[in-house]
């Protein structure tokens, strides 16, 4: 008999992730329907507002960037380059060649180490504060960072602290280790706060119950609530967990995406809070960065890093093992990470393009945000704070008490429904409030702000939610 | 107090890697030494034989794979080539941008359907028999494959059948997962062969211990061990796997690498029997390759894929759901394994290029494997087998009873002992049978035979191994 689900791995199957689940699977399909029958559905396209995927949509990559990974990819270009390849992008490319060989050959487990001192600079430019080149490790995305510290620490009666809502990645990489993970919510309504009493009362109820907390998650600027943390917040987070003992595990994948206030690494904040008290230099701290977000946008090549900070020589070999068990991160992925840390600069030949093209796409990211936070304030029953940072608005929802009844009938949780109907009839994906996790009988949803055509978006969206509130009022 | 291994999940400490374990850190620090101080060292440069990473030494990629990896990554290269870039190139390079768009955005998570396709097509010619592109799943690697099908099928009770001598994946993988391994040994008298009664006799006494088994793992072309396995044993180990239910796991990404004997996939004798008797469509069969090994040897770029034969749908989605929670396998990856199944043509303008490269690689291959095999049998208390497959030699080693005390009073296994003295005396890294898994009492040690300058390697091991026996003798 084959295999059913009764005979896997338990922790698998109850691992869930919403942002490629069952509304993904659905736009997909919708898709293909369209593609065969284009006449045959309500919508001329879908439109992939579920995920920070930039290059899907009409974000073009970075000149320089690309470049430079087609001449390592390449080298026969570094000799004989086209005339419109920048001269700066054929000395950037000999010079990791030198160090790198062949981005064909297995890198060091934890990366080419040209790169990881470049990323050691980019820190230390960013906070004031120097960065340690041994303490970096380049990864495939954020992602495989996050669950490989993730998996570290499961270890049965330690608790790991993830906000709600979260990044449904921390929750299923807890899923996947069958680890206790214990939530803290963030204040909807002082836009996503943390308060840190309320955090400090999590922790020692999870103590109380037995749980001993071991790592605190957080996402900054938020996923999916698109908040800036301040300064202050930061810092009183940390010593925090100086006090408790906690790994804190900064997600910090959006810090180049900033709409509004300023963003402050953690890794900043600790190094302040050690130069006044050489105490805090227990913190240990993991901060995880990504190709992927900012300007740049490069989901497909996995690029990242993952700083760490105040962990002991027996705990970072280890991680290093369980990097060495995949082998290496992709090699052009390592290419790109260097890349993000160390752009071009005044004086060379790409700077002005480069300059160009980041302003440009800095300025539609701003613009399409805010019309499509124009556009929500004007719906009765959608409330959403102004864009701040990240890719994302995340609008409160108030659904009638007829819907959530049929949602119940459907199996399905209400604002899930709404996001699968907003689907069915506009083509528009989104991630509905329960994929991320939310305050009981609180709806939600998760929305790019990627997508061009924005008016196109808030007419269809808005007319979707008129007839969706008429529908079961 | 910061985290100390008895803090940390306990599967990760247990994991081991020898690949890239103590010997391959020691060869670091080696080169970093003789990079600093060239003449302090009694050998001139390092020699990496302990992992095949044929790029790092001096293979050269193929033209024709890195020709249309540098046009996917800078389209405008596609519009404007320079003469040097083979028109066959260019179109590939836009027929696959056409369907993927940018290699810069996340794929489906299961890979780009035209890739799949492509797949699908290379294993039906390899073959006779066809696949289904919605059961192939594309990968970064073979690893990440291997470890979310172990993971899989993880769950307490469950067992799983791996090879000893073994790649110490299979191995890291159940360690983090917790998961019970049953060994079973490969007969090193007959070539490192499979005896099926005995594989018999390891699933019932598992099964006597309590223990479920449930999957098989398979290498073939053999690593550590180069050995092919004949259509015979294959059809023996599908016809037990049938006949006790075990998922078979193959390891196949040697297929290319074969010196003698043929390469039969796991796959084709699958359907072979189904064409026998359709009762053997129950096999569950799941089989890896990658871009890393054959005459290609990109493993840095961190392409492969996975395909999967007669699993129920609610597992392949839970493999689905998995590989989605990374997002998707690095693009650029994905385009090489296109690559690998769908070489140039005859007439294509690449042809001959391509198949003087390969040939070259291939017959490099032989000639290196040859040579070091020669020096090998030549050498007293050194036995091995001729090179048959893949990219090692796995000789077996007679170590005096004086030497394995000391490796006793060192703290290490005396194979261990053995290759951490021929790096520090001649700059060759291999990695100790004791990595891999062996009988009690048997040494032996994996060799790559990719690195160039043949007489010399041999010429230095040799001097070692007597150098060796005589002081311990």
């Amino acid at each position: 008999m084959p295999l059913r689900l009764n005979d896997l791995n338990r922790n698998v199957v109850d691992a869930q992730y919403a942002v490629r689940g069952a509304l993904a699977l659905r736009a997909e399909q919708l898709r293909e329907q369209l593609h065969k029958d284009p006449g045959s559905l309500p919508f001329k396209y879908v439109i992939n507002a579920n995920i920070g995927n930039p290059q899907q949509l009409d974000q073009a990559p970075i000149t320089f960037y690309r470049q430079v990974l087609s001449l390592v990819q390449y080298p026969k270009l570094i000799e004989s380059p086209p005339s419109y390849i920048k001269p700066d992008a054929v000395r950037r490319a000999k010079f990791l060649l030198d160090h790198i060989g062949s981005v064909g050959a297995y890198s060091a487990s934890n990366g080419v180490d040209v790169i990881r001192e470049s990323v050691a600079r980019f820190i230390e430019e960013r906070d004031g504060y120097p960065a340690d080149p041994d303490c970096i490790y380049l990864t495939a995305g954020a992602s495989t960072g996050v669950a490989n510290l993730i998996r570290l620490v499961a270890r049965p009666g330690n608790g790991v602290l993830i906000p709600i809502p979260q990044y449904p990645l921390y929750s299923a990489s807890l899923s996947l280790e069958g680890a206790v993970a214990i939530h803290y919510h963030l204040s909807e309504k002082d836009n996503w706060t943390l308060h840190h009493d309320y955090l400090e009362r999590r922790i020692n109820e999870a103590a109380a119950e037995g749980i001993k907390p071991t790592m605190l998650c957080v996402i900054n600027p938020g996923n999916p609530t698109g908040s800036v943390m301040p300064d202050e917040d930061i810092e009183n987070i940390l010593k925090i967990a100086h006090e408790h003992d906690l790994v804190v595990l900064a997600d910090e994948v959006y810090q180049a995406n900033i709409f509004e206030g300023k963003f402050h690494s953690f890794k900043k904040i600790r190094q302040r809070l050690v130069s006044q008290d050489p105490k805090y230099n227990s913190i240990q701290l993991a901060s995880v960065h990504s190709t992927s977000k900012g300007y740049i946008g490069e989901c497909g090549q996995r690029g990242g890093y993952l700083e760490l900070v105040g962990f002991h020589q027996d705990v970072l070999d280890q991680i290093y093992k369980m990097a060495s068990i995949s082998l290496c991160p992709v090699v052009s992925g390592q290419v790109l990470t260097e890349l993000m840390v160390n752009p071009p600069k005044e004086g060379d030949e790409s700077f002005d393009e480069f300059t160009k093209e980041t302003s440009h796409i800095r300025e539609t990211l701003r613009e399409r945000a805010q019309h499509l936070y124009e556009a929500f304030k004007g719906v009765e029953g959608v409330s959403c704070y102004p864009p701040q940072g990240a890719m994302y608005l995340y609008p409160f929802i108030t659904l009638p008490a007829r819907a959530v009844e049929e949602a119940a009938k459907r199996g399905m949780q209400p604002d899930e429904m709404y996001c699968m109907d907003l689907l069915n009839e506009t083509g528009i994906c989104v991630i509905p409030g329960s994929g991320f996790g939310q305050e009981k009988d609180t709806f939600h949803f998760r929305t790019t702000f990627l997508a061009p055509g924005g008016d196109i978006i808030s007419d269809q969206f808005v007319a979707f939610h008129k007839r969706f509130i008429e529908k079961w009022h």
